[in-house]
């Protein structure tokens, strides 16, 4: 008996890629192992994991299974003062760019960093990624890593990532070619934005989106509001609307479904792999 | 020994307004009369302990003791899609504005609702809306009471309000005369929107801004992130900014502080009254 058969009808998962972080409670063998047997073509990768297996080993665990690294997830966190922070900081993106161009992804998402301790100054901490932007984008290039700044749902806005909209994260961006720097598009962090539309269309004309990623958007949030993301299809999000956004301003790129959900990680790693790839199928395909 | 002399030093509270949710672990007359006390000017109140103390006996209590009431909270949730359910929503509200021409106030604060139950459609939540603000604005200032618009923040975008910007807010408001519908400015909703100075310009021009209200964004988030509201002075936004922003756009009116907060509920509710007011003068005053 086929997938197929045992799933219920022709999927078409071309585009599809889960993102690590959704299955975290699988080893990475068992990411790739289950990539395969489903027919899912790409991965996006978390540095911690791919450090846990070991970086190299990773790259060749993808690649002999035929699976593309989509994205490597995550640098950032731009928005100290101190000096001696942001040179470490600086350091340890420097460092992720290597790790994505060894995974052979040509996109590092970045999660920009929210308000250092005491401070109230969001946009002073814009700019300060910004001067980090500038540094690292030739860096990127040079390795042909593209930078994909990630606007956060505001509710991130003072503990993770100062940068809360498209119109942000575009802002910042165009000051740099799109082939260092350019937007993650993300449905669970924009969804709310009637701006939204408009600025996907302003990152495609600029050839800047360089990932689009799915979530789905429930209630209640949980406490710390990080681990409350929804399995697609199950929340207040259509998918295809905003498929149908990105698509629209040229993007035809792997999609990614990145969830964080303490229920679902609850839940047996392959089965939830096997049900991402179904609820992929017939909510963004 | 003067209230001045125990708190350390002359606080400016003539603007001041303590929204009544702030200190709801405080009766009807302990709020009036902790306000007397301190020389608190103006209360924010809700409907729901409104009507628990009576509807004429709070309008006598607050009037006899010289207090102002800056506004009447909350009208709204107008998003239904089922005739009966609209119905019912719009006749509660006319219930709502009788209680705020009661009360003296001019103001009547609007939380628009959320999703439907199984919607995607934020634009036709959106529409609906302004259909039962086309309902209730004349009837409104027949008796001299205004409607706000709220925008909340959007962490409430799918369960409790579809309005998440001001530029959202007023694209509403703007289709009825200012006399009858308006927004709420709440640093709240929005400190982290780099796009809402220029709204507050754009309201204040237009005359819409019939009320402004302060809490503080603390972090973590508890769960389902309603009762999170931080004190004045303990989080991430800078209330001098944000006063001088409406204040740049013409308003000069009460600024009332509202949390939501299990933790300060939790304590003596006079107490609780004093440190805000305080915080007040030192932050906003």
């Amino acid at each position: 008996m086929s997938t197929e058969e045992t799933t219920g009808g022709a999927r078409d998962l071309s585009r599809f890629s889960i993102n690590q972080m959704t299955v975290k409670q699988l080893s990475m063998p068992e990411l790739v192992a289950g990539c395969v047997e489903l027919g899912i073509p790409g991965v996006g990768l978390w540095r911690e994991p791919v450090a846990a297996y070991g970086l190299e080993a990773t790259a060749r665990l993808i690649r002999d299974a035929g699976l593309t690294v989509t994205t490597l997830c995550r640098g950032g966190f731009f928005t100290a003062i101190d000096p001696a922070e942001r040179a470490a900081a600086l350091e340890d993106n420097r460092r992720a760019i290597d790790e994505a161009a060894t995974l052979g992804t040509d996109t590092l998402v970045l999660v920009s960093g929210g308000l250092p301790a005491g401070s109230k100054d969001l946009h002073g901490a814009r700019e300060r990624i910004a001067d980090a932007l500038a540094e690292l984008g030739p860096y990127a290039f040079e390795r042909g890593v593209r930078l994909a700044i990630e606007p956060l749902h505001p509710m991130f806005a003072s503990d993770r990532c100062v940068v809360s909209t498209l119109a942000q994260a575009l802002d910042l961006a165009e000051r740099f070619p799109a082939e260092q720097v350019g937007v993650t598009v993300d449905t669970y962090h924009i969804w709310w934005d009637d701006n939204a539309p408009a600025q996907i269309a302003r990152a495609g004309a600029s050839g800047r989106i360089h990932t689009f990623q799915l979530a789905d958007w429930i209630t209640p949030l949980p406490e710390g509001v990080l681990t409350g993301r929804g399995q697609i299809g199950d929340g207040a999000i259509d998918m295809r609307e905003w498929k149908a956004y990105v698509e629209a301003a040229g993007y035809t790129g792997p999609i990614e479904v990145e969830l964080f959900n303490d229920v679902l990680w609850a839940r047996d790693g392959q089965e939830l792999l096997r049900e991402t790839a179904e609820r992929f199928a017939q909510h963004a395909a």
